[in-house]
């Protein structure tokens, strides 16, 4: 693989996630428990897509053949997908949507953190931008984690539930392959294994807040970010979200 | 309205009942209690799409755009939609599907037994195929409704339930509006209103020995065979029906 094609399968990386957490986080738009969290999601959601654009605009520049971010946000099939598979999960119930923030949140801060040091000045100039929305994402959804999970038996048991469905994607987003090696050695993006140890004690201290259980097992689901092998969520999250670029080709507002 | 236009709407009318009411059914494919019933419903679906075929093909002709029966159904958007609204509500359990079914199934078969008679041959021809497998829908709807509603008390809960909900859907498909003056007019289509006397003895029979009892109102939800007011369902209905052909415009196999 050329320096330039895993420079844009990373950048794909990083936007997809973004990408597909925020139409995720966006479905409870009007749907929340209260006002003030239905607020809250949308402004999460807003940051996703917001880093899509800066993460996708990256990676048509990089790769050179006329994309825009919205070309490759609309008009690629689930197999040109790059999103870690954690962030295609179902949203669940509200605790199931937190928790699956969290886990996200607690990576998505400590690879950030990391891309800031890049070599590529546009990627620390993105990572910088979003590191500053990203930081109040974690602390949101934490303080949340931690409010259910030390709450009543029934948000207790929920929350516990949410850790033990989510625990096994969390392995994807720490197994590098050929592309992250290729970026850690251009000095592009961060050792994916340097950041695990801050990602365990960062949830090692909420979970212990939360009185919840970490699995103690290292199985992950794996497929997502290689594109190898979505879930057969991404399908029906893709039809949703590009029905109206599909059907409307180039329609702007 | 000319009379060709009237016709066309006529003929997109009987077609996206049967397309949007087999897709509906499709969805049960897989998820049916038994295997025999999911057989029986993949069966109907591939019935109704079969119509939808021949009426939208002639729909196409009629309308001397070349449009195929394939553009109409996946290029057009909601508001081209002429179904009545019953056909596209949700599923539901596989009681309401029934019901929801078997509403739809009396009435047609009335307007297919009406149209066999048609002033206009190729809708004579349509309405002949369709009828024998219309009579034997409607056979298997009525028994599952009579099992159902005289079943266990869940089970009569449930029918009854199903009934409340669907029967101010049934109005819309009896209410005659210029198109259907234009179709009657021309001898091509039969009164709607006098279809009404036969389906309501036929649903006060199999209500009867269902032991269900018909809501005592007149109140009817209108804008789906109109065009005018869908609800909701059809745009997500269109989203997954649509996207593969959106994606992949023109694909064949």
């Amino acid at each position: 693989m050329t320096d330039r094609a895993a420079y844009f399968e990373f950048l794909c990386r990083m936007g997809d996630n973004t990408l597909v957490l925020g139409h995720r986080v966006s479905e409870w738009c009007g749907h929340a428990p209260i006002l003030e969290e239905d607020i809250a999601l949308a402004n999460t959601a807003l940051d996703l897509i917001g880093q899509t654009q800066m993460w996708l605009g990256l990676a048509g520049e990089v790769e050179g053949e006329n994309r825009s971010a919205d070309d490759l946000a609309m008009l690629r099939d689930a197999w040109d997908f790059r999103n870690c598979l954690l962030t295609e999960q179902p949203n669940g119930d509200f605790g199931q949507t937190m928790m699956r923030q969290f886990l996200f949140d607690v990576w998505h801060l400590a690879i950030l953190r990391g891309l800031e040091q890049s070599s590529e000045p546009r990627v620390a100039e993105i990572a910088a931008k979003a590191v500053k929305e990203v930081q109040y994402h974690v602390e949101r959804s934490g303080d949340t984690v931690i409010s259910l999970g030390d709450g009543t038996l029934e948000s207790h048991r929920r929350m516990q539930d949410a850790l033990n469905l989510l625990w096994p994607y969390v392995g994807e987003m720490f197994v590098p392959d050929a592309v992250d090696a290729a970026m850690a050695e251009a000095g592009i993006a961060p050792e994916l294994t340097s950041l695990r140890a801050a990602f365990d004690a960062h949830m090692g201290d909420v979970m212990a807040q939360a009185t919840l259980t970490i699995p103690d097992s290292d199985f992950a689901h794996k497929g997502g970010k290689s594109g190898r092998q979505h879930s057969e969520h991404l399908g029906h999250i893709l039809t949703q979200m590009q029905w109206l670029q599909r059907a409307y080709p180039g329609a702007n507002w």
